[in-house]
């Protein structure tokens, strides 16, 4: 039951969805924390953003378009988000407000635990926040023969320097053994019965990740698993950095089993 | 179950309590209203108030200390609220921050609902944003002999003048049929066991009527009761105004004994 100690957090979004709320809230009570957590979306990023602070909000989850326009409103950036120039969270510590991103954090973990060596040749496609994120954990990870494919010339050549990364303007003639997809392409909406890289490059990689959650099971994953591809999806990346935001939240984690469970809730919910 | 869709609601009040919430929140469930009521405090009422147009919060109310300094900030103040400088509602309509209070509309109610007289004498003690509601509704249910009393001589002249009344600073050899407190005289904490109007004066009085909600029944009521005098107290004050709060956010006007099943819970979590 809602009280005057109950801790609010809330998530921003251009198009607010349902699986934070409901992955949050189902934590929340199974765990017994006095939280809640509500989806809202704004069209004034700087005061909904100074509302946090002055609201107490306890917590601010930030998706797209506001993961750079929310930065100079913000009193700390940790170095997650710091070196990809994008927040996906912000926890308000008595009023400062100390933004994180946990996108990044929860790719360098998947990138960990499906062992992805070094050496492999990587293509990322995509030079958006979630491509940020994704080429940043790449290089931080040590990996070196990494190509940006976008299809915005300018912020991709931009992103791949930023990294001493090669910028690929065609996939032509390209090889690797990791591809990643961090574009829309796959998602519900308009571009969903695409496939985000061409069958021949999917069928000479080893390990395809797509960074799309709605649907998991996107047409390039869907493709890969059939060729018996080492394949990490974007519902992956979302469960792990709901996690990590509910572990900077709340200061607990919950196991793996509960995780799993509040995932699989929050999936059905939509 | 919260989702997308839910609709916030808040407070903001210098020490927020658990009234509103268990109120509110008890007539979302009973009435299957998919709103949620947080109590919340600041200490920046300006990006506070700012923050709940920008994020999209459907309706505060206001307390103490800020139900003056929010003005500012707000696009249009209801006559409710104009008339007495003083706001406890602000209701969000897509971005437009319409104000209002709904004290002066609880008091107002009260005054007919009790069939207090016109042609009777009343003295309101206080001159804070209470007392201003209370003096603001007997001016405009009609009643001509009303007088101020207060122990701030500046705001209590202020406030008589503002509605041609006079001001008193002694209530010595005073009479009137009608006492009302809007004064914390007789609320938890320092002054509970205080009596707002001395002995003589509830003695020769018909109507006693006590804004204090905290408790209901001061020792000023109490002293009434004894006396069998005609009683309101501030526990009708607290639950009308928060039934023509409910009604600003929603829409909705639950029943009578709705509202009284809800006001008892709301007492009991305290």
């Amino acid at each position: 039951m809602i009280n005057k100690e109950t801790q609010l957090c809330i998530s921003l979004a251009g198009k607010p969805g349902n699986f934070g709320t409901a992955f949050h809230n189902y934590l929340y009570q199974k765990l017994g924390l006095n939280y809640i957590y509500k989806a809202l979306t704004t069209a004034d990023i700087e005061h909904a953003v100074k509302g946090v602070r002055a609201l107490g909000i306890r917590g601010c989850a930030v998706s797209m378009p506001f993961k750079e326009s929310c930065m100079p409103f913000l009193d700390e950036i940790a170095a997650s988000a710091k070196a990809i120039e994008s927040v996906n969270t912000i926890v308000n510590e008595n009023g400062y407000l100390k933004a994180y991103n946990t996108d990044y954090i929860a790719i360098s973990k998947l990138i960990q635990q499906y062992q992805l060596e070094q050496q492999d040749a990587v293509i990322v496609q995509g030079s958006g926040g979630m491509a940020k994120a994704v080429v940043a954990a790449f290089k931080h990870a040590g990996f070196q023969k990494v190509s940006v494919y976008a299809r915005n010339g300018t912020t991709g050549q931009h992103l791949a320097s930023l990294y001493g990364y090669r910028y690929i303007n065609d996939l032509k003639d390209m090889r690797a053994s990791i591809l990643v997809n961090a574009t829309p392409i796959g998602m519900c909406g308009k571009e969903e019965n695409l496939l985000a890289f061409p069958e021949c490059l999917v069928d000479q990689a080893n390990t395809i990740f797509d960074v799309v959650a709605l649907p998991a099971q996107t047409p390039l994953i869907q493709y890969a698993k059939q060729r018996n591809k080492q394949t990490i999806s974007g519902a992956e990346v979302i469960v792990l950095q709901a996690v990590e935001q509910f572990e900077l939240y709340t200061h607990q984690r919950p196991n793996e089993a509960l995780i799993a469970e509040a995932a699989e809730f929050a999936r059905s919910v939509r």
